[in-house]
């Protein structure tokens, strides 16, 4: 392509690096935002500043937030000793959106995948097994995707806690199998969360 | 939606009012951005800034430029007598592509649409008007889409200009009516760059 402004043809290489927008659609967003104000295109470059240098990940659960401790976990009145595993962040919004769970969570970053070279040492696994070692924790929720890298993560998670005292649950499986959590409408979620069943009989239903 | 920081809720907010990206579009971009290395977020960023302060239009052909006259038109080498008029900037980096095109361009930044409001005075017609009159130009090609509207204002370009001692000339119609330029393949738009007609003959073919 001839861009005749190196700067045009800078947002235009830098938007269609990301995922999904090819260079067609990078031009457009790019003309897009020429014709803008210039206090909208500084609003969108500034928040995207911000969102790389100032959101980190809570030290307790892995989940993003602004501070050392998500508000989550800083919340007294949930219950720290029921945790929800979750794949990622966006399971814990799609969560918390049901307004169904008052336990903590703990955030995986991600499942355990073989094809794609992912182990349980890539995962945020560690301060789990910590928490449960220590008996803080009276019940586990497991609420991975029912996918094949979700249930053998589940399962290896199964694995490392089962000799220790507390409960293992799983959500309940109104979601279709193969289907992502983030995409599950709330009333399914929200049911899902309520009906967990022991992970043994969850198991059973499933061979 | 509930945002565990409002960093991350701010910028998926900025995110999705561009054109054609929702909320999970946006919140997908936003995470793969965390993601990836503080410079290469910080260059998107600074890409967006750059492109809103640095680009101007060219004062005398209304495409984009670096500087107060495009490339294009600050090249001596190419024929100021012939002006081909096109409805976008990306009209522009279409014919460039094709390498056929050794005149200078105008960009009307739009068309005649009386249903969107848009009239004559709303376009970049002024400066093409003044050229013809100065009696610079040889020949004006008119190379806007085939669409109903492009039609109208090619039409109306030349009641304005066909009393001026000038050719005025329509692209080869090997594009079918009703597409845009910019969707095009190179050969043929170069085809029919090059075998442009005298505009009184595109007439008699489209009734």
């Amino acid at each position: 392509m001839n861009y005749s402004s190196k700067y045009l043809e800078k947002a235009v290489e830098e938007i269609g690096q990301l995922p999904g927008i090819g260079r067609k659609t990078a031009l457009r967003l790019a003309l897009f935002l020429l014709r803008q104000e210039p206090e909208r295109v500084n609003g969108l470059s500034k928040a995207l500043t911000d969102l790389k240098e100032k959101v980190i990940y809570c030290r307790s659960c892995g989940n993003l937030s602004d501070r050392e401790l998500c508000e989550i976990c800083a919340n007294p009145s949930r219950d720290h000793s029921l945790v929800c595993v979750v794949e990622d962040i966006r399971d814990v919004m799609a969560i918390e959106n049901t307004g169904q769970f008052k336990g903590i969570y703990h955030v995986l970053g991600g499942v355990i995948s073989p094809m794609e070279g992912i182990g349980p040492s890539d995962l945020n696994i560690t301060g789990l097994l910590e928490k449960a070692a220590k008996g803080e924790l009276s019940e586990i929720i497991f609420a991975m995707g029912s996918t094949m890298e979700g249930e053998t993560t589940t399962f290896y998670l199964y694995k490392k806690l089962m000799d220790q005292n507390l409960t293992l649950s799983a959500i309940a499986r109104g979601i279709a199998v193969g289907d992502q959590l983030e995409y599950a409408d709330e009333i399914t979620l929200a049911r899902s969360i309520t009906n967990r069943v022991p992970y043994e009989s969850s198991l059973r239903q499933n061979s």
